[in-house]
């Protein structure tokens, strides 16, 4: 071990590497890993024959190799050694695995540690069960080759690679006593996710939440390419943690007793300082707000060989300590007697016969290396976070909501009214509700939730700033990363929250999205998986609305994404005002195992309903608009159709201005807060039945669909409705720019003018009649985009249009210039 | 200024900071940034009245102010002095700008170097010119307010924070002569893709590539919330960028005098320092491969005041130097008179009648600061890529072409086979194409690449290392963002390339796609911007042939992404097999201003069709496969359609069932390449006729139609077609694990046992006369899949099936268990 530089002043001095581990004890716990190691390739190789009494002969073998080697006697070697530090102290830990891949040996141990065979009672702990567990892994109809929810004591499945550290900080936050240990894989530490991981540190409270002790693995390789943090000198990589705000332990060798002394002496030295800092955030002696300096938390930098242990060499080339023992370094073993020859002998070098008894089951010396009951990380309950869930603490939402004496009758911005309840849900729930961000909390709206808590912040404060605190409740970085990782920690690991971003950006995120779908799509169907608070977006600053910003803000295909996932998993709520969004959200705080998005509004806009009117039209997902419709008892000559806080705007307005110059046409406008609700009800379980969607949209009618995403979003949920070819849907086409609220909905057809041009032209019959006020719509048009040339806002025939109310119809006239443009 | 500890040994010594600029060269450049703070202040705020010529009124104020201060002064102040640099030693150099919201600063600056001018001469160099600048500003029909496509110099946004550094080093690779300066924001910074970008040094050359100087630029906040990098001590930042790779160049204050010095000094330092990287690698000196000591790369450090020289205090509240700064610092300039008072005093501050002349235009001292002609950054010609564009010098890919005597007669790997032509191309262009991939670039089966160059890798190489050199044309880190984003600079600036990647994680990049989409969208309206390559996507490891992964590697989506970009900028393709594959990557390499993805398998599997049948096929994108129908001049019971290597195997497995069990059933198979084939012509350039299409597909026939991805996608894109309501489409329903391939398909109903039922199902009449054949398939896929259970992978007749070729129709069986199931 060299450390350079930098990290001598910090790193783990030499020296004291004895004094943890006594010949006895190094025995034991090499054991015990040669033991998780034998586990970990029988495997990924063997059917049968699992304590190899027999000699292995082809058919022992699995005729399809598939599984991941490298990285796994690394893990093992410190899971190993967490065993002995958890038993040494009482520590309530969790394992998070950031090279997922490594799948084998966490359930090797998790199998040794006795809490595999309690959840999967037929891998018993003796011979036969030691068989099935090799037959399964990586087995049709078995186990998946990765960390995955069917892996005990798992929260990252780690196929997708980067998320570990972030989930390890997520789970810490208000667990003051837990302490997580977190491998990150050194290629995984070239993501991008992970790399800006490192500095959750900055919003970590030493005296509430618990610790994160990551362990940069450094066995120096990834697929087929060394790994960046290995090969830069050992001295810029003590700096670039230390940077990074940590104090590196590096532990390196390749000499299994050396690295065993020096890795149990590395973790004694971490949990001290741990609990060091612990105590002196605790005990008041002084956070970093306060003195300025901010804690140094202790990590490992474990340099090791991949596939350490392994075939040295095949076939004459060099396996171990090369990228080449990543996967399976024997390829052929059916086929080829010298590679089934090296295969035994690889797993015969761990002695088996010494540590597993004539039934198979792990000597008791061993098993003894184990912690017992919740302590062992299989079953830290934490790590199944459902079985700690407590439902929240909610206030009446509708307490909150604004007053509606008639629809359009008053305005507000629906985000900041949210935001009035989510500071009471914050000081109804001050341990297990948290909200994140990346820094735009404020910008959408939701800034009276600092009147109950602060921002996160455990670096120093200076005047000026805005709320912070090493306490608060509000995590914001400027990573739309680390917000999505720390919430799915936080929720995988029992607690609440939800995600406010911008729509556009929330992509970032697209493929995490994926990786938390995919995890509860699988959790559901594992019962002893409990389930977990849903994991909420609240989308606001969006496409219709961003008007500091231009073209890169504007993008609402989140919703496409989110819709691929199971059905069972996706919810997404539209909601039309601000009373209808408390109540969504609401409901979406009391939900499990949902990805719920909610798209709002910020910026002030008109209330609909009144707070009765918005709980029944947000329970039923979908309505007729009474108010807004004129088809009383008839079938209506066209539906409007509208989805979102802006088309829902454009629409009433549309449907004011065919009240006032086409009275007698029957008009429905059908309302949509829960998209969901148009999927037919065989695809999700929110569909409508064919039978009530019928009923809404008639079987025959135009229906002119406003839409707040993309319009192919609702002809892909609505294809196999009756009606859907006389569907006629506006919404985003990716046509915008920094320009006014009204010229962005005219860019893309979805403004109000072109909603009746729509009518005319799709109802029968109207085009010939309607063809003069067709005309006015289109010279509506041209006026309002002339209006905001010449004068750089919109028009106040459209920035003061309010919903006529109880008006009687009575013909009008199209929008009239209300002064001459002006020529710039 | 306080340099930390640990950077004093490598920061820029103080005392050296008056030896650049004498007290005249610090007079002028400071009156030139002046004149760019004025002019993007009056871009912020003014309608009229430009050089404040009488009393600024109410009626001079944009009523609408959108746009932000708080990043401008900075970024001014490095543009200034690069200018500086670049006359000082006639350097080609470009600006990329973190912070794009900082769109004033680089109108302004493009504006006084008369670039600006020179592209759009309605905004001349005098005050008519200078009020259109300021009125276009965020104004409707005028430019957005960020860096976009629009802002001549700029290849990236800059809306979507996080891919400056990421661009910048892809421009720099190849073009040795360029110095790419890229202003990184602190908040920036903050993000994953950012976090990961400084890591790009390892991959740059120093003798073939150009330079990029990173600015950080620690304004101390973001938009609500101060920044980590501005709030760690000095001392960690420094280690941080230390370990990183860099040297820190510290430039810290809010005195303009003594700013300028330092900055000058510095950026002469740093200049220096990267030339010396320089001469010392093209002289042969050694480059860190050789001598094991990596470059490192000089960078800067700026740490000045966020909204410097705008208004202190508003209201009593500080604002310059606050996070207060970053929008409009002052929000009531229309109403407020003391807001209007404060501007005046604010703009007035920089002595505008010392920079402009009574016309309007820059004075002449102030002006010969400026670069001259393609000097000058707004038009350095590599910010106009396409300007540089050369086609490809591609090899003959018919040439490299597998041999099909029949259609199914031999096998092979698509992706290994495409290795060979790609190792050609870059043999052939030895400065102008390279690959990107996240590690994946062997695991995809492209490694016949390495027969011609290696992996770019600019650290120590150590023995058993696989094909690494500085000067690799390979670009391998395990970041998806990474490879996105160099391979975006790279194409900006002019040059070609592909990004391979397993399928389900080109997600992780969905949110550059989208702003990458966005920019060729816009600069396709701008007649000054030429076209550049196209962006190429190889998808291999997809979703049906993840073998050794799971269900965190099973993800088709990212097709559903980009079909929601504009129709002229997306293109997929879908090739059956190894030469359609290569006919298809042939035409994506010629292309241009597109997004072109491609998903390919890189497993053995049949050929279908002749290098002469795969050019015409992928050229025509879709069609019937004769020798695979039966329908012989007659209209078809069914249409059997297909799109990805596995649908279109499991479709003629089912095709060859359905020839056996029912062979008087007319059958036409329909092989779709190009994807967008399927969108009506209106939709998409490539969309079919509404007659071709239904041509191919009937009118009134059941298709069944196997899809690589989501179902959902085909419906998507056929709903308005006539037949559609006969589509009945099965692909992947996100279901998946470790498993074999074949029980994957089954696992989504896609396999060829399904594809008959469906077929069974839904042809008129059939099912009662076929009740017996459908519950054979029944069985075959119990079978099938008990198989697996027992044997861990494929039954013989699935793993082993070929297609029949010219043997004659006739009647035979089910697939039969060749050997009775083995009970576990
Ligand atoms: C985001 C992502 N990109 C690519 C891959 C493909 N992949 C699987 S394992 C691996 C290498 C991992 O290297 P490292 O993190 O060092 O793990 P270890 O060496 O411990 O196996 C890669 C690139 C992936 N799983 N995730
Ligand atoms: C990925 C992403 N997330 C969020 C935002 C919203 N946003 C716009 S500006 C900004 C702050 C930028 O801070 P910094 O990079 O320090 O720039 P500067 O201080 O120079 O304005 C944020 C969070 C964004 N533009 N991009
Ligand atoms: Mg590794
Ligand atoms: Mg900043």
């Amino acid at each position: 071990m060299t450390a350079g530089t930098a990290a001598t002043d910090t790193a783990h001095p030499a020296g004291t590497d004895t004094a943890v581990l006594d010949d006895a004890d190094l025995a034991l716990i090499d054991a015990y890993w040669r033991a998780a190691n034998y586990l970990s390739v029988g495997q990924i190789y063997l059917l049968d024959n699992p304590l190899l009494r027999r000699p292995l002969e082809p058919a022992d073998i699995k005729p399809r190799l598939l599984g991941h080697w490298g990285t796994t006697p690394g893990l093992n070697l410190v899971y190993a050694h967490l065993n002995r530090l958890i038993r040494a102290h009482d520590v309530s830990a969790m394992y998070v695995t950031g090279p997922g891949h490594g799948g084998p040996g966490l359930i090797a141990n998790t199998y040794l540690e006795g809490t595999y065979s309690e959840i999967y009672p037929h891998i018993s702990q003796n011979a036969t069960g030691m068989r099935r567990l090799f037959r399964q892994f990586s087995f049709p109809g078995g186990v998946p080759s990765h960390v995955a929810p069917e892996t005990p004591g798992s929260i990252n499945e780690g196929g997708e690679l980067g998320y570990s550290l972030v989930h390890a900080y997520g789970a810490a936050f208000d667990n003051p006593d837990l302490l997580v240990c977190c491998v990150v894989g050194d290629g995984e530490a070239e993501t991008g996710a992970l790399a800006t991981s490192w500095h959750s540190n900055k919003f970590l409270d030493p005296a509430r939440d618990g610790a994160v002790l990551p362990v940069l693995h450094l066995n120096g390789y990834k697929i087929a390419n060394p790994t960046v943090l290995a090969r830069i000198p050992e001295r810029d990589l003590c700096r670039l943690l230390e940077g990074y705000g940590y104090r590196p332990l590096v532990v390196a060798g390749d000499d299994p007793a050396s690295v065993h002394r020096k890795l149990a002496a590395a973790m004694e030295t971490a949990y001290d300082e741990i609990r060091a800092i612990q105590e002196a955030a605790r005990s008041g002696r002084g956070t970093a707000a306060a003195d300025g300096e901010p804690p140094r938390w202790p990590m490992i930098v474990l340099r090791t060989p991949k596939g350490w242990t392994g075939p040295r060499e095949v076939d004459g080339i060099q396996i171990e300590g090369t990228f080449r023992a990543h996967q399976v370094p024997l390829s052929e073993v059916r086929t080829n007697p010298a590679h089934l020859e090296l295969l035994a002998e690889w797993m015969r070098s761990y002695r088996p016969e010494e540590l597993f008894d004539a039934d198979g089951r792990l000597r008791p010396e061993l098993a003894a290396l184990a912690p017992e009951g919740n302590r062992r990380m299989g079953a830290n309950p934490h790590a199944n976070g459902g079985l700690l869930l407590k439902g929240l603490d909610l206030p009446d939402f509708a307490d909150y909501g604004v007053d509606v004496p008639a629809p359009g009758a008053s305005t507000s911005e629906p985000t900041r009214v949210l935001g009035t309840w989510l500071r009471d849900v914050i000081r109804d729930n001050p341990t297990t509700f948290r909200m994140f961000g990346p820094d735009e909390t404020a910008s959408n709206r939701l800034s009276a939730v600092f009147e109950a808590t602060d921002r996160a912040w455990d670096a120093p404060v200076e005047p000026g700033d805005d709320h912070l605190a090493p306490d608060g409740r509000v995590m914001e970085v400027l990573s739309e990363h680390l917000c999505q990782g720390w919430l799915e920690g936080y929720l995988l690991t029992g607690r609440h929250g939800l995600f406010n971003c911008y729509e556009a950006f929330i992509h970032i995120v697209d493929s995490m999205v994926n990786q938390h779908a995919k995890w509860l799509k699988v959790t559901r169907q594992i019962p002893w998986r409990a389930p977990i608070a849903s994991l909420n977006y609240l989308l606001s600053s969006h496409v219709w609305r961003q008007d500091h910003n231009g073209f890169s803000h504007q993008d609402p295909g989140f919703l496409d994404h989110v819709v691929n996932k199971k059905a069972e998993i996706v919810r997404i709520y539209l909601p039309p005002d601000t009373n209808t969004l408390l109540s969504v959200y609401d409901h979406c705080l009391r939900s499990r195992d949902y990805i719920n998005v909610v798209v709002a509004g910020k910026n002030p806009a008109p209330n609909w309903l009144s707070m009765p009117d918005a709980v029944a039209h947000s329970t039923r997902g979908i309505g007729i608009w009474e108010w807004a419709s004129n088809d009383n008892g008839e079938v209506p000559d066209v539906v409007l159709g509208c989805a979102g806080d802006v088309p829902t705007l454009e629409t009433l307005a549309a449907v004011d201005l065919l009240r006032r110059h086409l009275p007698e046409l029957r008009v429905r406008v059908v309302n949509v807060v829960d998209l969901m609700r148009l999927q037919p009800a065989s695809d999700h379980p929110h569909g409508l039945p064919d039978r009530e969607f019928d009923a809404l949209f008639t079987t025959d009618r135009p229906v002119i669909f406003a839409f707040h995403g993309y319009p192919l979003l609702i002809h892909r949920l609505t294809y196999r409705r009756t009606n859907h070819d006389s569907f006629h849907v506006r919404g985003y086409k990716e046509e915008g720019t920094t320009t006014t609220p009204f010229d962005m909905v005219m860019l893309n057809d979805l403004d109000r003018y072109h909603l009746v041009i729509d009518v005319i032209d799709r109802v029968p019959g109207l085009a010939i009649r309607a063809a003069g006020l067709r005309q006015q719509m289109v010279d509506a048009r041209l006026w309002a985009r002339r209006y905001t040339r010449d004068n750089g806002e919109d028009t106040p025939e459209v920035s003061e249009w309010t919903w006529p109310g109880g008006r009687p119809a009575e013909p009008g006239h199209a929008p009239a210039p209300s002064r001459a443009p002006e020529r710039a």
